[in-house]
């Protein structure tokens, strides 16, 4: 993972470690904590499901008391449904970090994702946090991907550097997420981290602005988690960062970056996945309707089984566009195409449409729906993956 | 199929006919003609979906030319996505039909099911039409719902007698459906059929009320087809309906119960599917929010593939719920019931809760979700299915 810059730059000021906790499954990795330096501070945005897990609640509130030092990342148990003892459970275990590593607990900030509806096992995941803060690390972030990771089948950590007047600024993330995946303003995990020195409204906005582009544009199956959580943290070890200006821009860049790398590896590492899918819808009025056209194509299942078996079979798209709630759409002015392959206008079929060429690209395991409404001018891109047999597999056995 | 009167009653005023046409597969029936005697009615709803295929706007015309004589159904190919071509190909099948039947072209009406895109074999639709009209018979219901059939595994026909006071009349009913289920206004194809005498505004209000609470209320997999329509009716050669009173209850009731059990058939026999589920919403503030939260439940995969393993996976059932889109959700407030076993409330789970009983309720083929938001008096109930890893074979598969 990573785009254009495989390597993943250590973020100074933030150091990660791991622990086999044995919350839900022994002998795995299912503990992460995150330190980040004093002086540091953080943004964050989380899930908008009505019923939102207790780690969500009581990381929305330790967040606004500030000066974050710690994030407790658990996988496993979601300590979700868990009524009013999930919270007192979220509460011990940042009491427990906090006494170990001498701050306040309210500078500790819970997360957790696995099964809904189980207590959490507080007395394992106490018993992780020596193991963990002994092996901190700046270079943790491979290990603390894999450690907070559920149905997901690989590491995802994205890193980008940007050149600022005051220096070089780092912008590392990672994320888990494969399943009940379709963020609503926040997303699944995702902790991004950076040295850059930046004002809290700054940060609040950075972050804003990358995950609207980012992780809210993906969907693997349409269902929202109880535990969606996305935090962007800064050191304040680097190169500051203004309100406006050059600089800004630059560093909104980076983390938009490591947001979309991170968000397309959720996509691609879907539950089954075979293929990572852009449905890049242009021509729109307005970009809520960009948005309404992917994400209803992206999410239906009959165009999503099709691409599970390479069939570019278009009329499924058309038929999901068709049903995306646009009262007036004018049909005939609709363009679809299968990566380059142009395959739909005025109303049908074009000629010349070479069906070898579309299967041909939904052979590959990049694919791309493009679809021009022809209305305006607004777009926007989801990012979705192919259904497969291998995701009813995983998610009829899940807690077996 | 047809719940506690299980016999097809025969509709006098109306026949059908069927023929193997070679349409896409040959050896199979996959035409159907179902004749109206002279002097009969008609009322039809049909998809909402933007992409409307080609035999839905024609029927739609020749609808509003009133004195329907002959319906004309074909399975294999949709002509949805076929442009101008599409019109002019439907409009020659009914043409044809109407110079071997002896009436006019515009009380033929058309309707289509199948791969969408392809164009209509008209030559073999119209080679078909001579033995379907020559089988013509009262008792053909069976047969002419199997000839509709996509990926249907069963035939959908139910049926329901009303004595009124003027004597007894008759409602039966055939339809298709197992993909592509998500009806908005209309559905999928559904024929119903009463020798009842009704005025017309009487027929379109029953058929409105009947399919709202009936088809508009199932979803296999969420996605609205380019060809769903629905159509009641009447010959007139039975007793009267009026337009108020305990005759128009008694007929509405049988129409309504007719549409129930097709629309039941049709979510019992969602592609792939091992279980029917009733998703049973109470406690709202108004039908459209319990219907919000019925459909967002039974649309879940997540839900859906907890059901195909049996597993009473109530968590997920909970994060459908809060991301149905009530902002205001009280999460306290709302129950959650399997079958029989209370499951949540008070944000949790219950005390005592017997994750055997509830796992043997899910075991069965009639599964049973109730919801209570607690904020209301308002209830919907929403049919779908399981969601198995056949349901991916078979649409992956489908063009193949």
């Amino acid at each position: 993972m990573g785009g254009e810059e495989p390597a993943i730059h250590p973020v100074p000021g933030f150091r990660l470690g791991t622990a086999c906790a044995g919350i839900r499954k022994p002998g795995r990795a299912d503990l992460a904590v995150m330190e980040i330096a004093a002086g540091g501070s953080a943004a964050a945005v989380f899930t908008r499901n009505r019923f939102r897990a207790a780690p969500v609640r009581v990381a929305e509130r330790h967040l606004a008391e500030g000066a974050p030092r710690y994030l407790l990342v658990n996988t496993g148990v979601a300590n979700a449904g868990t009524g009013e003892r999930g919270e007192a459970d979220a509460l011990a275990c940042c009491r427990a970090l906090a006494e170990r590593a001498g701050c306040a607990p309210e500078a500790v900030v819970p997360f957790s994702t696995g099964v809904i509806g189980e207590p959490l096992p507080v007395d394992r995941v106490v018993g992780g946090l020596g193991p963990a803060l002994a092996g901190l690390s700046e270079d943790g972030w491979a290990a603390a991907a894999a450690a907070i990771q559920t149905t997901d089948t690989r590491d995802k950590v994205a890193s980008r550097q940007a050149a600022l007047s005051g220096g070089t600024c780092t912008v590392t993330g990672m994320a888990k997420g494969a399943g009940m995946i379709r963020p609503d303003m926040a997303t699944m995990l995702a902790f991004v981290a950076t040295d850059a020195a930046v004002p809290d409204a700054v940060l609040d906005t950075a972050l804003r602005r990358a995950n609207e582009r980012s992780f809210n544009r993906v969907t693997v199956d349409g269902d929202t988690s109880t535990n969606d959580a996305c935090l962007l943290a800064a050191s304040g070890a680097g190169p500051a960062v203004p309100a406006a200006g050059a600089d800004l821009e630059r560093f909104q860049a980076a983390v938009e970056a490591v947001c979309i790398d991170l968000a397309r590896a959720i996509a691609a590492d879907g539950e089954g996945a075979t293929r990572l899918v852009d449905v890049a819808v242009q021509g729109a009025r307005d970009t809520a309707e960009a948005e309404r056209v992917a994400f209803t194509v992206a999410e239906s299942p009959l165009v999503k089984t099709a691409l599970a078996a390479g069939d570019p079979n278009w009329g499924r798209i058309l038929a999901a566009v068709g049903r995306a709630g646009i009262a007036d759409l004018d049909v005939a002015g609709v363009r679809l195409a299968l990566g380059e392959q142009a395959v739909v206008a005025d109303g049908g079929v074009v000629p010349g449409y070479d069906e070898a060429a579309a299967a041909a690209h939904l052979a590959g395991h990049e694919v791309r729906i493009g679809i021009d409404l022809g209305r305006g001018e607004a777009g926007a891109t989801v990012w979705t993956c192919d259904l497969t047999a291998e995701y009813v597999r995983i998610n009829a056995e899940y807690r077996t």
